[in-house]
């Protein structure tokens, strides 16, 4: 999407192209930067301290830092300190694994010479792909806007509610539930977003206001307490958000408070929509609530970020001296919650039927 | 209650039995501060700067207010000078009206020199009141809290979750929706809080986390988006909340978050209590969606006050520059979502019957 007006993604090949360049999120929202990477070793370390963040963003960098590894040492010793190096740096990252699997399972059959190349075009492949998945899913998603747009008699901007960042910046464009509002936009549908800052990393605040307003879409920051009052008023036409891993029945794991706007807008009857790419469904599970819940440093709570008025970036203690904080990073939101799930597919009901209609491919048993 | 271990309230008669001092509730939690008011103008300026704040402790302040303009000058002009200062430091705040219509009725018919003695006696027995009715909350809602401690088998502590600050800060002593925690905790009932965070002015991480640690209660700070992830998981037993205004049908007008909150009670059976004093029930009202919601400045939602490792308190924007903010301030919480209101008359029903009961004095029609 847009910044400064110019297109971009959130990873691309250097100009002279020996090496990838990304923006460094960590200074998001204040400072746009953009870092250049040339080896493993950097590729890793912006894993690690989140220059990139959001899943399908995270294995496109691991599939990069496997090619700039072969570029300076193709060699089964380097493959196999490459895959070592990007795997320590988020162990838990599905998404990185499964990138420096693929290329591996590619690389390790070839010759040395053959290596670089071949881990490039991989590289560049999956970030496609991943673009053409979040893509497909804003295609669905506007069919959605579009009708609440008619809905609403063409008279206004639609009014859509969203939580924490799952927009262009989690991946390598598009996003997942801004995508929608991206494609609505590009096709002339007035949008206007209500951002819950979405405490206690304030992803929203910070990264979905700012992709956002670089991309010229209109939206208001909200407190994560003010959706509900909205919905009681009329002022939300539909909610979307991300996931970072739903069931096969349909309960949607995605970021703290999530839970508590879908329980709103059932409460309203506004639709609750969930944006996900294939790959995050947990065909394994049947029950949200078998998903562990991270719990996350207290800090994250009793602190914060941010920039003084006279232009410094800085953290300031926000809660009472010697009260402890406490920190789940995810909610789980029931399917009975959830209007409707869009995919890359298309869209459909939140429920094994629904994704299954979807999926025909998956086995039918599970353990 | 109390603070680094001596008993407090938050305003109280100077030793010299010649002022009032207040507890400077701008400086919390990151000082603790307290100050001398000598003059009408002065306490008219703690309400005004909010250095006192809560609706019962304004109307005591302001009650003192009319004390020390009679003590320096007990003339009807001065008596009229006082009333108008003190009005316009607050002009919304129903109790300030309250008590400075209640100090000129009792004050205008005597003469100059019984003036001083007469408002500075009503100003105590308005303070006292205060405390009385807060302390008669305290006492029937600890009856729940022990119920619950009972339904928990006596075998851990009660976990109570709180929203905003409503508690002994915002009152003289003993507060709304805090008070029966104080009350259990007094009678041996162990309680630990779920403290909301309650952005955006974060009353709750400022405030109730302040003075649930200064008097020794187990507290932890959470985002307002945890409430409901910790609700499914078992991990509160009853919510509190206080209240700004509930109609007589007892519908709840509260701070800006409440209803996400006695939604996710509603759904997870969770009791969802309501502490208020008499004072604040509009008997004119059958319908809190009635209630004009105010829209408080953006600021409060983009920028964000807190103290650097350094110790200067300084703000911080925390939201993407350019975004702008909405900030709606309270929201209103139906009453087929609250289980019981608590008053200082005891526990009903959230609904007019119910009140009728506690409040039978009431009239029967409104406009």
């Amino acid at each position: 999407m847009k910044v400064n007006g110019m297109p971009m993604r959130t990873i691309w090949v250097s100009s002279d192209g020996q090496a990838v360049d990304i923006i460094d999120q960590t200074k998001l929202p204040f400072e746009f930067e953009t870092v250049r990477l040339e080896t493993v070793e950097e590729a890793a370390h912006a894993i690690f301290d989140m220059l990139v963040r959001g899943a399908p963003l995270i294995g496109a960098t691991a599939a990069y830092g496997m090619a700039l590894a072969m570029k300076s040492d193709p060699s089964d010793a380097n493959l196999d300190h490459a895959y070592k190096v990007l795997f320590e740096a988020r162990p838990t990252a599905v998404n990185l694994r499964w990138a420096i699997d693929e290329q591996k399972s590619i690389l390790a059959p070839l010759s040395p010479e053959a290596r670089f190349e071949a881990a490039w075009n991989r590289a560049r492949e999956i970030a496609d792909e991943d673009v053409a998945i979040c893509s497909a899913i804003g295609d669905h998603g506007k069919d959605l806007i579009a009708a609440a747009f008619e809905k609403a008699g063409k008279s206004r901007p639609v009014n859509v509610l969203t939580h924490c960042n799952a927009g262009w910046l989690a991946t390598v464009d598009w996003g997942t539930a801004i995508a929608p509002i991206y494609k609505a936009h590009e096709a002339g549908i007035p949008v206007h977003v209500w951002v819950d800052e979405t405490r206690p990393r304030n992803q929203g605040a910070s990264l979905t206001a700012w992709e956002l307003g670089q991309h010229g879409i209109p939206h208001t920051v909200i407190v994560d307490n003010a959706g509900g009052h909205l919905m009681q008023h009329g002022k939300v036409d539909l909610c979307i958000v991300g996931t970072d891993r739903t069931t096969r029945t349909g309960d949607v794991c995605n970021k703290i408070g999530t839970y508590l706007k879908a329980l709103a807008a059932h409460d309203n009857h506004v639709p609750f929509y969930v944006a996900l790419p294939g790959p995050t469904i947990d065909w394994t599970l049947d029950d949200g609530f078998k998903i562990p819940i991270e719990e996350r440093d207290e800090t994250e709570v009793t602190w914060m970020n941010g920039m003084t008025s006279s232009g410094e970036v800085v953290g300031v203690r926000i809660a009472a001296d010697g009260s402890k904080g406490g920190n789940p990073a995810f909610d789980v939101t029931p399917s009975r919650m959830v209007s409707k799930l869009i995919t890359e597919r298309g869209v459909c009901e939140a429920s094994e039927t629904g994704l299954r209609s979807l999926y025909p491919e998956q086995p039918e048993a599970w353990k």
